[in-house]
């Protein structure tokens, strides 16, 4: 998995968890609603700057956002392993 | 602390523990010695794909890294809430 496609699952997963629309977070933000989704949908690398932005708009800090994201991440190593193990 | 600088100085801190240069592990990531210094330096945003190249070059997994980035963030935003809470 890439760092962009665990960094906008978590995003998106925040942003739903509050039931807030991409619109709505993005004006909070200060980023482009297109921007905004394809970062979430991991086609885009966030800059360090706008994450932050993105973070505060959602009311995460960045460390818990790459808490989970190396969670995310990590979920997914795991699988990956599984698989050679089964071969 | 941006994202970049603490993924630049966690990535720093893992080459530096093995004792390698930056020659050496840009080779083996097949990344260019100045953009791995600039990354290191926190200075370019890495692309996620590269990120896994320089991973690999350091034999660390991608979720280690961001635990550990997480790790960095965390120090920094609680160094921050302690001269609020001084002030």
């Amino acid at each position: 998995m890439l760092l962009r496609e665990a960094v906008g699952r978590v995003l998106r997963l925040a942003r739903t968890s509050q039931s807030r629309t991409l619109r709505d977070v993005a004006r909070d933000a200060r980023v482009s609603l297109g921007y905004l989704s394809e970062v979430e949908r991991g086609q885009k690398e966030a800059s360090s700057e706008l994450l932050n932005s993105i973070c505060n708009a959602l009311g995460l800090s960045l460390s818990i956002l790459m808490s989970d994201v190396a969670l995310e991440i990590k979920s997914t190593e795991g699988a990956t392993l599984s698989v050679v193990d089964a071969a």
